[in-house]
Parts: C-alpha cells; sequence; structure tokens
C-alpha cells in the first residue's frame, strides 16, 4: 500500500510494480525480471512457453503436457463438457471421469483448442483503413480490414489454422494472433467435483483452499492423438515458497487502462444492474435445483457460473466503490492529461480524447438496458434463442462478402461457431423455460411493460407462458435440424415453422437497430478516442506498459508468498492432511468416499494448494504455472478475493493467485483415482 | 429542476420547495400554504385532520371513515392478514373478500391500530438526562428517559393508551406521542389482488396505474364496533386537476437530513448489500412459488414485501448514484458547516459533529455484516427464530427494572410485542425451511466458513440440514407452546428443549456483544452529534423545516397534478375505462372474473387513480387523501418512481403520489362487489 500512496503522491503515472503485469510474450520485461530475480527468459524458453500454452476458445487457459496430447485445465473450465456427457443415470460431475485406456477417452462436443504460434503486429494496416472516418463509417472499415487480414493469415487452412486480430493498448497496436486449431478434444480424466470444488461458492475466491481443480483433455488430430513437440515436463516437487514462478494463458479482461468517466458508468451502471440480476438468476437456480436431483444436474453448470460471475463483479463493485482506488486512476488521469497539454501538437490531436469518451458513456447509460436485453441477448437467456439467433443473422450475414459481415460472421470465426451450432449437447427444455420465462420477465421489468419492443414480443402472453409456448414447440434441440437450417441458408430460415426462428426474425431488425446505435454512438467513439490516448501513453512510456488483458496469451511473472490478512499471516501453502481436516461430511464440505477410501495411503504432509504473486484474472483458469525450467510446478484456478480488484489495479501486498500444486495431482492421480499410466504419460515414463 | 439549480448556485441551505414537506401538525406551514393555495387550515380542522388518521403500528397508514369504526387503508396494507386467514381451500388474497353482515367480519390477528390524541414537548427531558455522557453510557441513560416518560404518559391505560417517545429533527425536538391503541381490528372488505394489485410488481411504481389498492376494517372495542367521533367523511366527486389535497399518514423514514458520509456508507454498504440480498431472495421465492398453488400462496405476502422492497432500495441506490444530488448534499452541508464556523461559540460545541459522523461510519463500515446477520436478524430469516428470540430476550428482559431494558421491552412496548407473539396466525414449515436455509447460507457467506459464530451456528452442518433440523423439531409454530414460554419466563425457558430456543440462548451473547458494540461506537456517536447539528440547523432556519420523516403523524399538502416523463405529458387520471384497455387476460394484467361481469354497468369514465404533487414516503400506504372540507377524496397507495428518491430530496418536478380515486372507490364497491350496505355506511347514509 505504501507504494500506491507514494506514487498518488508524486502524481505520476502508476508504473508497473514488483510482479505486476499481464506481458504479451512479445515484449517481456526481461530488465525487471532480471533486476528483481535474476532470471532472463532465453529466446528459446520463451519459445518453448508460448508453444506449451493452450487457449481453451470458449473462455479458459490450459497447457500442453505430453508428446502424445493431453491437455491439463481446470476442472470448471470442462465442467460443461462433463454437463453434456451427462445423463440423468452418468454424473460425470458428481463421480469423475477416467479413460483407463485410449478407446475409453470421450469426445468434448464444444471445445476448441488454440495453440499460439505466430504474432505479426498489423498497427499499420488497421489505423490507416480507418483514418479520417467516423462512427459506422469507422466501425464498418475496422471490421473489414479485420476480416480482411483473418482470412489472409488462415489461407486455405480452415480446419488447422485460426487468426484473430487482437488490439493492444485499447488501439494502440494492432497484431495478427496465428493459432494452429483443435477442434477434436477428448476428456481423459475428471475428479468429482467434491475434489475438484471441495469449499464450493463459500471458498472460491478464498484461500486456505483445498481443491483438486483439475481436468486433463487430450488433443486429436486426424481421429488420432496430436503430436505434440513442444509441451510442458512435470515436477514432482512442485515450487518452494520464495521461489520465482511464471504463468501463462489467457486473461480475459481487465480494465486498467479506461478513463475515469468509463469506470465511473463501468460501476453504477454496468456492475450494479449485473450483481442486482445475477443475484436474482443465482435464487432462482438455487431454488430449482433443490426439486430434483435431475434439477440440479442441469442446472449445475449455470448455477456455478452465475455464482462465480456475480462474486467476480461483486468483487470489482467493491474495488471501485474504494475512494483510494478512484483517486489513483482520476490523478493518474490528470496526470497523462496534464502531460498531453504542455505538447502543442499532442494537444491538438489528443486533447478532447477524454471529454468525447465521456460524452459516449451519456448515450451508453440511456441505452444500456435495451442494447444488453435486445442485443446481448440478456432478455432471452436460452439455448434455443440463442441457436435461432445464430442461425437467423448467419444465414443473412454469410451471404455478404466477408468484409461486410457482423464480424463474428467472418469467414474467420465460422469454424467455432459451427462447432457450437452442431454440437450434441442435450437441451433440458424444462430448464430453458425457467431462464428464459425469467430473462423475459426481466426485460420486461428492465425496459417496461409498454415498451414497443415488449409489446412485440409478448404480446398478451406473460412471459412463462411465451416461455413455455415457445419451448414447446421448437425442434431447435436436434442438431439435425439446426444443421439443415444452417446449410439451408435464408431460403431454409424464412421458410421454417420453428418459434424461436420466427421470433428471431421478428425481432432482429429492432436487435440490429440498437446495436447500429451502439457502435455508431458508443463504441466507435471509444475505439477512436482510446487509440488517441494509446498514443499519448506510448508518447509518454513506451511499451514499458503492458497492455490491458484482452483473452490473448500473456505471461506474468511473480513468487510463491502468502499474505497478511489483517493481523493474520496466510501461509502460502496447504496440505492434503488440511483437506480431511476442513472435511465436514456436508456438502460442499464433503470429500468423496474416493478420498476417504485412500486415505491411509496419502501423503498427508504433501502440499496441496498455493499462492503466488502472479498477476492474473479471470481467464487465466487453467493456466500452468512453470518453474524457470519450464516445468510444470501448478495448475491456476483461483485468485484470492484480493484479486478481483485486479480488473482495475494490481495490488501486490494483498493479491494473490491460487493454485493446485502439481505434487499434490500425481500424488491423488496415483493413490486416489488410480491413474498410474495416465501418470506415467505425465511423467513422461 | 431551476429551482434546484439556482439554490445549489446560492449556496443556501435547501428550504423546502411547493409541496415539499412532511409537517408534523403542530407545526403546519400556514403561511407557505395560505402563500402558495390561499388556504389556511384552522385549529378545528387540523384536530378532525389528526383524529381521524390512522397508524397501523406494523407500518401503514389508514383513516377511520365512519362512526362505526370503519379503517380504510390499502389492500397491500392489509394483506398479510389476508394470508393469515387463508386456508389452502380457501384463498382471501385471490378471492377477495365481503362481509355482508357484522358477525362475518373477521378477526386479524397482528394488526394494532393506533389514533394520535397528544403531542406534548419532552426535547428538555430527554437532553439533560443525557447531559455530558457518551457511548453505552449516553444510549443506556437516552432508553431509561424514554421508558420513563412513556410509562408516565401511559399511567395504568395499557390497553387503550400507546405512548412513544418520538425524536424529531434527529435529536432536535423530542415529543411524547401519546395514541388510543385498537388491538381488535376486524377484516371487512377487500378486492381480489387481481384488481387490488393489478400490473403487479411491473407496474409498481409506475403511473398510468389502475389498481383498487383498498382493504376496509373495522376497529372494535369491548368486542363491539368502535364509536367514533371524528372520522373522514367520503367524497362522491373526487378532485379535479390542479385542487389542493391533503396527505395526512406516516411517512416511515426519509434520509433528507444526514451528513454526506452517513449518506455514502448507505449508497455503498447498506443500499448495494441489500439490493444483493433481496434480489436473490426474490429469485428463490419466485422459483418456489412455482413448485405449487400452496407454495404460491404461502410465499406470497413476502414475495410482495421483497420486490416492494428491492424497487424502493434500487431507486434510492439510483438516486444516491445521482452526481448532482451528492453535489447538492455536499453543498448544503458545506454552507451549514460555514454558517457554524462564522460563530466561534456555535463552533466550539457543534464544528465537529460532522467529522465524528464520518469515523461512526467507519466503524459501521466493519461492523454492518455481523452486526446485520447477528442481531438484525437477517442470518436468520424464519418467523420461528423470531419468536425465539422475543422469548428468550423477553425473559431476560422483563426481570430487569423498566428503565434498564432494551427499549423493545419497555412496559409501554410489550402489549405489541404480545399480540404478535400470540397471534393465531399459521406458520408454513416447509416455507421456513426455505427462508431459514438460504438465510443461513448467505450468513455464512457474509461472514466466512471460518467464522467463529459461523462454526458456532453450523457445527458441521449445512445451512440446509440445520434449517430442517430446527424446523422439523420446534413447536413453537403452536401459540399455546410461545403463550406458556412466555408466561413461563425465565425458568420455563431455560428448561425448554425446543431447539430455536435452544439456539437463541446460545448466540444471545453474541449478539448482544455485537449490538453493544454497535450503540456504543456508531449509534451513540450519530445520535449525540446529530442532535448537535440539529441545533445549527435550528439556530440557522428555525422549525421553518420539517423534520425527517419517523412513522409519526405528518401531512403533506400539494395538487392533482401530472408530470412530463421526458417528451410525454402524463395526464394526473386514469378511468376505469382504461383498466379494460389494459386487461391482457395473463397474470398480472387479468382483470378478475367479478370486473367481466359487472363491465356494462360500470362507469368507464369513472377516473380510477390519479396522481397528486403531495410529498409521501413508504409508510404513507392507506394515508387518506382529503380536500379542503376534510372529505375522502383519494386514498393513497403508491408513489411514482420518481418518487423513490424522495428519501434523500424533494424534487417537485417529477415526484408524484399515486392514490384510488374516492368516485372509483364508491363505484367499484357497489357495483363489482355487491358492497351496497358499507357503500352506505360509508357515506354516513
Amino acid at each position: 500500500m505504501r507504494m500506491r500512496v507514494l506514487l498518488v503522491a508524486l502524481l505520476v503515472p502508476a508504473m508497473s510494480m514488483a510482479a505486476e503485469g499481464m506481458w504479451t510474450l512479445d515484449n517481456l520485461p526481461k530488465a525487471k525480471m532480471q533486476a528483481e530475480y535474476g532470471f532472463t527468459p532465453s529466446e528459446a524458453w520463451i519459445k518453448r512457453a508460448m508453444l506449451g500454452s493452450v487457449r481453451i476458445a470458449g473462455g479458459c487457459s490450459a497447457s500442453f503436457v505430453s508428446k502424445d496430447g493431453l491437455v491439463m485445465t481446470n476442472h470448471h473450465c470442462a465442467s460443461e463438457c462433463l454437463e453434456q456427457l451427462s445423463t440423468a443415470k452418468k454424473n460425470l460431475i458428481k463421480d469423475g471421469f477416467l479413460a483407463k485406456r485410449r478407446e475409453e477417452e470421450l469426445s468434448c462436443p464444444e471445445i476448441e483448442l488454440n495453440r499460439l504460434e505466430q504474432i505479426t503486429d498489423v498497427t499499420a494496416q488497421v489505423k490507416s483503413a480507418t483514418t479520417g472516418l467516423d462512427g459506422e463509417a469507422f466501425k464498418k472499415a475496422q471490421n473489414a480490414i479485420k476480416a480482411k487480414l483473418s482470412s489472409a493469415c488462415v489461407g486455405n487452412d480452415k480446419e488447422t489454422v485460426r487468426c484473430d486480430v487482437v488490439d493492444l493498448y485499447h488501439g494502440g497496436q494492432y497484431e495478427v494472433y496465428k493459432y494452429h486449431r483443435f477442434q477434436d478434444t477428448r476428456l481423459v480424466w475428471a475428479p468429482e467435483k467434491a475434489a475438484a470444488f471441495f469449499g464450493g461458492d463459500p471458498d472460491n475466491f478464498n484461500f486456505p483452499r483445498y481443491d483438486l481443480d483439475i481436468a486433463v483433455l487430450r488433443a486429436y488430430e486426424g481421429g488420432k492423438p496430436a503430436k505434440i513437440e513442444s509441451y510442458f515436463p512435470f515436477s514432482k516437487n512442485g515450487a518452494a515458497a520464495g521461489e520465482m514462478v511464471f504463468v501463462t494463458g489467457q486473461p480475459g479482461s481487465t480494465q486498467r487502462q479506461l478513463t475515469v468517466a468509463q469506470l465511473t458508468t463501468l460501476r453504477d451502471v454496468t456492475l450494479v444492474n449485473s450483481v442486482i440480476s445475477l443475484s436474482e438468476l443465482r435464487g432462482v437456480l438455487e431454488q430449482y435445483s433443490k426439486t430434483s436431483p435431475e434439477a440440479a444436474r442441469t442446472a449445475e453448470h449455470m448455477l456455478f457460473g452465475v455464482e462465480n460471475g456475480f462474486k467476480v463483479r461483486r468483487g470489482q463493485l467493491t474495488a471501485l466503490l474504494d475512494p483510494a482506488l478512484m483517486k489513483q486512476k482520476q490523478d493518474d488521469e490528470t496526470a497523462l492529461r496534464h502531460y498531453v497539454a504542455q505538447n502543442p501538437a499532442l494537444q491538438a490531436k489528443v486533447g478532447g480524447a477524454w471529454d468525447a469518451i465521456a460524452a459516449a458513456q451519456q448515450t451508453y447509460r440511456q441505452i444500456e438496458a435495451p442494447f444488453g436485453m435486445i442485443e446481448w441477448g440478456r432478455g432471452f437467456n436460452s439455448k434455443y434463442a440463442s441457436y435461432a439467433r445464430t442461425l437467423v443473422r448467419g444465414a443473412e450475414e454469410r451471404a455478404k462478402p466477408n468484409g461486410e459481415r457482423l464480424p463474428e460472421y467472418a469467414d474467420a470465426k465460422l469454424p467455432e461457431v459451427e462447432q457450437d451450432l452442431f454440437s450434441t449437447a442435450p437441451v433440458y427444455p424444462e430448464f430453458e423455460k425457467v431462464t428464459l420465462g425469467l430473462s423475459l420477465t426481466k426485460m420486461r421489468e428492465m425496459l417496461g411493460t409498454d415498451d414497443a419492443f415488449v409489446k412485440q414480443v409478448l404480446g398478451k402472453q406473460s412471459p412463462d407462458q411465451l416461455s413455455a409456448a415457445l419451448v414447446d414447440h421448437t425442434t431447435l434441440g436436434d442438431p439435425a435440424v439446426r444443421k439443415a437450417l444452417w446449410q439451408g441458408g435464408k431460403e431454409a430460415i424464412l421458410k421454417s415453422n420453428d418459434p424461436f426462428i420466427k421470433l428471431e426474425l421478428a425481432i432482429d431488425p429492432a436487435a440490429r437497430a440498437i446495436r447500429t446505435r451502439y457502435e455508431k454512438e458508443v463504441e466507435s467513439v471509444q475505439q477512436k478516442n482510446s487509440e488517441l490516448i494509446a498514443q499519448a501513453r506510448f508518447s509518454q512510456q513506451g511499451t514499458s506498459a503492458y497492455p490491458d488483458a484482452t483473452f490473448t496469451l500473456r505471461m506474468s511473472y511473480g513468487e510463491v508468498k502468502g499474505w497478511k490478512e489483517g493481523d493474520r499471516q496466510i501461509p502460502p501453502f496447504t496440505t492434503i492432511g488440511g483437506a480431511f481436516a476442513r472435511d465436514t461430511g456436508a456438502d460442499p464440505f464433503a470429500l468423496p468416499a474416493s478420498w476417504h477410501a485412500a486415505r491411509n495411503k496419502l501423503n498427508v504432509e504433501q502440499h496441496y494448494d498455493l499462492v503466488s504473486t502472479n498477476d492474473i484474472i479471470g481467464g487465466n483458469s487453467g493456466s500452468p504455472m512453470i518453474n524457470r525450467n519450464g516445468e510444470i510446478v501448478g495448475l491456476i484456478f483461483d485468485g484470492n478475493i484480493h484479486s478481483l480488484g485486479g480488473a482495475f489495479w494490481y495490488d501486490p501486498v494483498l493479491n494473490r493467485a491460487v493454485a493446485v500444486d502439481s505434487g499434490a495431482i500425481l500424488e491423488t492421480l496415483d493413490k486416489v483415482y488410480g491413474g498410474s499410466e495416465l501418470k506415467k504419460e505425465m511423467l513422461g515414463q
């Protein structure tokens, strides 16, 4: 805290502190690492770290851990697949899963893995395409150049190559990230949820912790295990207290470089609305889960996401309600504006950017509710509705040239879209009614009973009546139906009698209209002016700063270290014995039977979970924690409660990453789960 | 809005605007009324208004409307009684109720009515009792003098006399309010909820509106209808647009005179936590209600309260997130502090008050969660738990001298406590499990799994396990059991095997400890320093200002008037025909069968609901709206959405009170409900 106060007092911009930073792999702070830890990564070391790291396209991180394509991630990153492979009689989330032989490995219908292979700077191309443009024209030109650059990068290898144009420093840099794409991913091992998520929601984002939050998948290519040259070997010993450790992964999103006006909107509008709506949905899902075991099973994945998302946003709200944080943000902004004002050329170009963004916030506050409900789909919380949106829009957009489409339907995005759309995962009609009914009710509440769009959707029906009528008569739960509609294009869509397709066709014009307004009056204003602010920041700081997180590959470094919580010193490790001590027998504090059966075999002194100073955020779930030798010493699965403010600033005193110790993974895989073959593969034996 | 900006610009304290103010009846702004509307109420007029007004002790307003004790209030003020008198087979909320003869009138088990009869200033006594005291000593001395003054006022007439010491202007004035108490209250008429609360939660706090939100009760004394000399006669014609109207009633609580530090705590801590927890409870209750009609019936009253409470707090949060509001509050405070600073004697006495209150906020922020969960009972949302608290504390406290008790167990409070405790209202065990289980879960979440109190309560059980175990084995649902425990005193309590009693005995020391800390470090600091600020305000403004609402009798004046919502002019009246036009047939927009049956008889042009500029707030529900002749022209039941900011300031441009037109009550009572006898009584015929 002392450092932070000092910075404020000097009115200089926030420089990165020890261990702070989610660094792109082509711009690691080598000098800083050397100064703080006496270690400079070599180019080869960095390359290995890049190729061993894996992105799960749906929103997690992972790593290759064997030459035959084993992929390590978190249980909670694979839990949607576990749910999709479960039935009323076979519950993989509750019971866990281990493939004793490769033929037993189960296909995950919606998991796409990406391995970053190349980074190309395209800043000049992107910026020149939008020069002199504003509003809708700016947005369209940017979409077009991005689609063109991605397609050019992919070439003809759509199946195995994926290219994304990545926006770093809020428009300061644009880069093409070229990935190897794996869409055939299979489940190898997952422990029971009672072990993976021991402590449940109460312990989530807390520490001490006793979770085996792991799932092991395998990437396949051509129907066979993928051959992986660069992967991370496992360390049996894990890391010691004070040891330097690295985390690679895909932090999803941080807001450290937003303007004060943007942060204020985020706090007062977005986050407040979000914690309210998540709380209500949470209550609905909790109570629905109590009606039957099958209800609980089908709601489990969403409930986890809602509880996790609630805690994240509640933590962010708390951080933004802290006057000290807002004061530092204001001071940083004042300092940067002061720097700009002293340079007349810069001032002429950039000086108006903050006010322009602030004005766009006023528009955003007005349209946040309709935009969120109608275009983002908050009013239609249903898989069927989401499929219908993809089918209706996809038919419309694919008929256009690549560069003129909505960016989510650009050629480079279609393989992921199709994987989701053709998924064999079951849809549960009763559960759909619950979530859709609630979201329609909330749409009526937020937009008003007399709103024209609400009247168009509901007519004389209540939200629950409409929800039931739609769900009872749709056939979109059948992937073959969806595939036929997708392949049939616009003609098939217009002929369809499916009630969700008809609803989506009816509301699409209104949804597109509010999106256009958002893009024109809010998003493009923010993008254009954020680019200007980024230029000012580069002019002041160069690239000694790191960009806000964008769900692209980053590395953080730090050390294994506890923290002081008030008067209490929190040690950096827990042990397997501690898990037994915390076991009450009542969910979520009940260890599974497998653990009790193995109790006498287990080394109770084995480190179980640990904390480190690595700067991570949501999206880093499943990240490997590696040592200087590039060996896996841990598996990131959480942050402590103080890490939630990490969206806005990094606090080296309190912010901690939480990981499973590599030794605990090996110890339990063998002794609790009987996975000796898998263990051998992970140890390269 | 122009007026508000002007005030800020001049940096003078906020003076009351046209129609602003919840005035005590002994300090009406007669000159202002005369200047604005050319009307000065006579003493006799004021006395009649006072004696015709009724307080429902549980939290509503009402009025006498016949010489035989008829009492008019809102449906939603009587809905708890309706629920308590209902069974799985007879649903008074859904079906409504009309007693055709007096013998058919049904006893409401928990409604106490109060009629204010005398106001006595006791400021000097209260202040001299606490002179020179701080912290716990201050609080104890204040409790003692209040208990003494109330008891002296009641004398030997406990059954029919109730006296409360009322704190006005946050310690600026203390007064004894002497009431006539009626505990035998019976239900005469209530329409179906579908008519009373047409539009349901979506339309709540909105206008145009089409609600018949009325219930008619009758006060009894000695087993016979009470003889009432002063009551309000009914106007058939209602009020015209622009007509001056008055509202008497008990506004519950406003925060217009809080310091900026208090408002900030209210916003960032209390309201944020409140909207979150109400949202989750709302979700749980909604989903529980869908499991069966009986579940819906038993949850209905709480669900209404939760949805209503959520909307109120969401509106308050929105108001406090408005920078314009906080700026005015800051400017007002700066101006008052500036005024104080210019007077050395005042500065010496009062100057430190704001900082002392701000420091107390820091303590409050730390203890808000345990205080709320443990002492206020947010962790134990259960009627059984509440009965157990009353029984355990009541036994302990009644053994002490009156002046040394916790104030809620002072002699003057016991009749209301006993009415609640001995109520014959049913308790629903399955529903208790739901609310108790959730609140225990939230307690664990807020205080932490490893909190000593949480561990004491839960042991190795999950919240739902504990909740089920307690509910399954308690006998506190039986009023005879409660009565025996109450009368048996401490000995009976200590011998009881009831699990709720044993739990309450176990946790009472911790609950008292956190309460003592709150009273010592927060409440008494706020009270003492608020008294000082009140003195400064009196010195500056005299009693030309009105005190914050305190659930005591107030009068507001204003006029029937619509408002402009953006570009739309909202007219002040709706009509009965409009209700039919809005009917969709789907709940909550489905008029009941009785209305459809009577459709051809009804005058569709009859004014139905209306809005006025009267300054009201929650607690005013059920208030009579009267004209210059003291006749009922309406029945207050809501405010518009802009009225929610009324907790903090009055906005004459947008803030509107919402009422049922007296003509609509008479029209429907007769033609829809067949209540011709009741109508005659209300018309004095």
